[in-house]
């Protein structure tokens, strides 16, 4: 199970207005407390800063590498990879991401293998984002085989398989259950990761609905996520699912986490 | 979705007590609370009243039927099942339970085909409970190969896999969640039901792995539990479920029970 922490991200305010004042004491503290939390690799994300952003990404990579965690770069924009993944440090960054679309895959494939990096992947390619399970096996397929032709090895591949809102289709949650199930059914060493809180969009009480997709994926085989390490109430369900799930044995990361008050009820 | 209300249990201390005094109105008030919280069903349960269990079960059933939902008639002894039964009133009751084990399966059949009733059978036979899920699915067969002979219909079968407590032993929910899966995927009219409290057995904060394995287990594709539905958290956690798998059109019934306050996140 990796659980890569998602807070630092400049699209979320305070974290944009650290950035802008180099407020390298601000960010490391929201770094520290996700490590703290439970994540074993934190996100960077600086999407929102434009132009700015592979300076602002070089930045927040010296300081948050200090969290002496994985980092995982963020951005859809190459130069922004490099610049992270250069300074990454401790461990093995993951690229977040590459897709089947022609382009990107050919732009970020390079630096995967330049610094040795894991992946996510995200199922989709130039014809847009698929829809049902199948259309998404149809690209993992092409993305597992031409990653691992270039040399990744399958451990080090995150399936991302876009997840849509279920307010606007019925069965957006079950194509994603299903995607999951056949990956791991196909190429049981591949990962599958998400993001949990574009399923929720437009409905209310959306943490209750991020909860138990996640309780609902893992079930299906998910084993990483990008999340809110601090939800203490999301943290319990998921030291109750691998516990659930046979994936803690005795419960002892279950018990542990309930001891040292890692999450709420 | 099956949701039987679980409260009315001589088994907990108010309703013993107002069994002993005969307190109609508190027995009342426990069953309407329930059925306002979303119960289908409500579940009669005299078991510990020991010889007095056939007379206290038809005075409870008396009182429980004006509550207006089916009754699911629940006791190992075939003479309080007929007790409650003979009274059950509102629609078709649903018997709790027969298993595979010789004596049991032929005392409580007839009472399931005398009163047309619906029928909770266990998957457990004369060896004891089993332990795997091809252990499960071999008594499965023959539960729902002898039932059917007998005239039942699939879709009167409710299955309970009996979950063990996963402090007992790691694969223990697993098992379940890969009991359901087969019983889906076989007999696709037969019904999964579950209790949720025994696989939390023995470990800290068990409400949120019970409520952890109604999700789970649902992803699996139970369809039925007893449960307690004044439980807000749970009943959320079961709304959200239910829109994801897409078992909830246009996410009309969590919205609708959001907005109606039948759930706490």
């Amino acid at each position: 199970m990796l659980i890569v922490g998602e807070l630092i991200n400049t699209s979320r305010r305070p974290v944009r207005e650290a950035v802008d004042r180099r407020d390298a004491a601000f960010i490391a503290a929201v770094a520290r407390r996700q490590v703290e939390a439970g994540a074993g690799c934190l996100d960077v994300n600086c999407g929102t800063m434009g132009e700015r952003e592979p300076e602002a990404m070089a930045w927040l990579v010296k300081v948050v590498r200090e969290a002496a965690v994985p980092l995982c770069i963020d951005s859809p924009d190459p130069r922004a990879l490099e610049a992270g993944l250069a300074l990454a440090g401790h461990g093995r960054p993951l690229v977040n991401s590459l897709s089947a679309e022609a382009a990107r895959f050919a732009a970020v494939l390079p630096l995967v293998r330049k610094y040795g990096a894991k992946v996510v992947a995200l199922c989709m390619d130039d014809d847009g984002m698929p829809v049902t399970a199948g259309d998404r096996i149809a690209v993992v397929r092409r993305l597992v085989d031409d990653l691992t032709a270039a040399g990744v090895a399958p451990g080090d591949i995150y399936l991302d398989p876009l997840v849509k809102p279920v307010s606007v289709s019925d069965g957006a949650g079950m194509e994603v259950l299903e995607t999951v199930r056949l990956v791991r059914a196909q190429w049981p060493e591949v990962h599958n990761i998400c993001g949990l809180s574009n399923v929720s969009f437009g409905l209310p009480d959306r943490k209750t609905l991020n909860r138990v997709f996640m309780v609902q994926t893992m079930t299906a085989g998910m084993d990483a996520y990008i999340l809110d390490t601090t939800d203490k109430t999301m943290m319990g369900l998921l030291y109750a699912s691998r516990a659930l799930l046979g994936q803690d044995p005795f419960c002892g990361g279950y018990i542990a986490a309930y001891r040292s008050g890692l999450y709420n009820n």
